[in-house]
């Protein structure tokens, strides 16, 4: 039976202010909340059907599909729905690549970039302020539960970077050299910018390594890459130089 | 002034069985709407606040940001509307690097790879008859006027590829070899396939190479990469070799 006031809570955590406020935040379906489940995440409240391994009775309501239905953010209700605690922020590792996003506002594009990061070993994601917040339905949905999993850190992007000195500061833009005809570092930040607008031209200044995909497109008609797909090009290519060689 | 007939059938054709009947589909917005104009494809009508170049005034309806928030698909409806007619298929190009889809249905996905065929200069997109529709909203949305300039065929795969005989038939399987440690053709099919079930398992029977993205990330949790990026990495990779050398 789920109470009046928790359907309240769970439908004021769609908006960011409310999440921030709380410090919780939701995932929905029964893959996503296993892989928290098993994560350092702390469960806050569980909703559905019957209990989950790892789960305290005290944190699990039992809920009808009309229930999950009214608390829910997709079309089709989840069997599950859990409310998290948003975990500190944690400081990033010292060494290794870190994936950097200044301005990125799609929900769906921060979701596969997430995920990405996951694939291809990334621990660290530094956000500009304005990017989408990672705890936003839609960012968890798209995750497929690798945000368990990446560092996610929101900061002032000129101060963060102008403060971590002595490595490579990638930045991909058009006029960049080839990222296949350029020794790649293990090491250092890959700023990806906005969907519209690119990197900022305050942060293109903190670039040190300007990087582009080529494009082999006869006409060169295409403006540009979606993000998500720039990076996962991107990474693609950092760790095969990585792995493979050069 | 726009007619109310005009937009019942603007209307209609969100649905699929409108837009095969009528053999008309929609792309909203300005830049896309200019992209469609510049293109082959022809024009049958343009809704908007002035005419534009290259359109007829037999095909121009001055409409009000009223009538078109009514006929528009979008949140926000664009300054722009067009309806074209779609192209009869013509026969896919003898030579080069095809792409081959196997029962993606996610729209934004196969916008994504229209747009990555037409980065990397790949001009035929073959589908399966399942394969989400290429004309329905969303996709051109999400192609980004791109699908002007990519042959889109929707086929029976297996009856397809059987008969396209000596090539090399590339499958992206998880137990297939290290696309980094495989030298790969610029010639010949490259199967993708549906986001939840991969490829199936029939044409699976007509893979000659099976090819894998390697997985860098340390504890190899996270499933699989979407569809979209995951075609991303695997064209950029072919370029990569035929550009640059393996």
């Amino acid at each position: 039976m789920v109470s009046k006031s928790q359907i309240k809570l769970i439908k004021s955590l769609s908006q960011k202010k409310h999440r921030l406020r709380e410090r919780l935040f939701i995932v929905e379906g029964i893959k996503g909340v296993k892989e928290f489940l098993s994560s350092d995440f702390q469960l806050y409240a569980l909703f559905g059907p019957e209990i989950l391994a790892l789960v305290d009775h005290r944190n699990f309501y039992e809920a009808s599909s009309a229930e999950l239905s009214k608390m829910s953010s997709l079309t089709t209700a989840p069997e599950y729905l859990a409310v998290f605690r948003m975990p500190d922020e944690v400081p990033i590792s010292e060494n290794g690549l870190k994936v950097v996003l200044d301005g990125v506002r799609d929900p769906g594009n921060l979701g596969t970039i997430i995920r990405l990061c996951d694939w291809f070993g990334i621990s660290d994601l530094i956000c500009s302020r304005d990017t989408v917040d990672c705890y936003n339905n839609k960012v968890v949905q798209a995750s497929m539960g690798s945000l368990s999993r990446i560092n996610m850190v929101y900061v002032d992007l000129l101060k963060f970077i102008s403060e971590s000195q002595s490595v490579p500061v990638y930045g991909t833009l058009l006029e960049g050299s080839d990222i296949y005809r350029t020794k790649l570092e293990s090491e250092g930040f890959i700023i990806f910018g906005n969907e519209a607008n690119g990197i900022s031209s305050e942060v293109q200044k903190v670039i040190n390594h300007k990087i582009s995909i080529p494009q082999y497109g006869k006409e060169k008609n295409t403006e540009s890459l979606n993000v998500a797909t720039a990076t996962a090009i991107t990474l693609a290519e950092f760790r095969r130089q990585e792995f493979i060689g050069k």
